[in-house]
């Protein structure tokens, strides 16, 4: 595992991870929908901004991931509070599918996916007043599990922008009011992607007292 | 095949497709939201109004599917044109998919889905100005091909409240501008329901000049 593809390196755990990712020695290929979105990314000799639309076929998908000859891809992608569920649809859910469609097109089996606390608990989704993402990150995550992908699902608590303790919680007992810093969750994403006892499992991850590292 | 459940009874082709399977002797239970709704059925006793919630859970689903001991279900409800894309994800997507977890619960294996023409074909979605719907749609028809229930899928063409003519065409080999009176629509139902050799498959329907019973 010597490089990553990042879906959504331009959002707000994108730009994190690609620093975490660049430290721990990976080439990272920085998916990003304008080259003005570059300017953010670290210039180093690992980073290299690629252009990627979650709008385009599976098939400008699959050549794009080639191209880079990446060996896993992670999906921190998300259609943000800010836009409809128009959007929620066509970014969250069907995006992520065709990516994950190119993934295997393109043959690269490691498949990181950045989903949500909640999206496999729809008990609760009434409550958690997310229900309509949280229905499309639960049919992304489905159809992720139905691929032969080496997939790990991530599904970190509510997302704060406070520094990262470098510990964790994985899988609590009450999920209903976990929280977790954006860096935390970068952090273990990059942890997760060359750790193969982590493939075709899916984690809750929250604040908490366990080094990411001995977390999984 | 002797009775019917309706998930959309009071809606557009939901009220014609409850005439047409009693007219062809099914016993119908009509799912409805509201006692309210019960009203525009015909009194007859093959017609019995059920109260059914596509926010309910599996759970309730199931328990209502078999207290009225259905042989068959047909999905053709729609969050319509007039809600946001909440409801596309809640109704058309989500709320679809409980129920054919449902269906399975109760151990009803035969299931009708009303889909439209183009949710199976992603290059046209962009041109449509029914995405988001188109992607709801597909997904939920991706997950019921993906269970065990004795499927059949019908992907009709633009709906017109126009008179049936009785005859339609299927699986039209240009599909963008295919339209279809809702009355076709319920008649294709009524005819396939109980029609074994369309179980597992999909047809696109439009208006044509084969007679529904020749058309499978």
């Amino acid at each position: 595992m010597n490089s990553v593809f990042i879906i959504g390196a331009h959002g707000q755990i994108g730009q994190i991870l690609v620093h975490k990712l660049v430290k721990k020695g990976f080439e990272v290929f920085a998916g990003i929908r304008n080259t003005e979105q570059a300017k953010v990314f670290p210039t180093d000799e690992l980073v290299h901004p690629v252009h990627f639309d979650l709008n385009d076929s599976v098939e400008e998908m699959a050549k794009c991931f080639r191209q880079t000859g990446a060996d896993a891809i992670v999906f921190s992608a998300g259609s943000g509070g800010k836009t409809g569920d128009d959007q929620t649809l066509i970014i969250d859910l069907d995006g992520a599918v065709k990516s994950m469609e190119a993934a295997q097109k393109a043959r690269i089996k490691r498949y990181v996916m950045v989903s949500s606390v909640g999206s496999n608990k729809p008990d609760l989704w009434d409550e958690s007043g997310l229900k309509p993402y949280l229905i499309a990150k639960h049919y992304a995550d489905k159809e992720l599990q139905q691929t032969k992908l080496d997939y790990t699902i991530l599904r970190p608590g509510m997302l704060k922008n406070s520094s990262g303790t470098g510990t964790i919680t994985v899988n609590p007992e009450r999920e209903e009011r976990i929280s977790i810093p954006r860096e935390d969750v970068a952090e273990t994403i990059a942890t997760v992607v060359g750790n193969q006892s982590t493939i075709r499992k899916s984690y809750t991850i929250g604040s908490g007292n366990t080094p990411i590292p001995k977390a999984f």
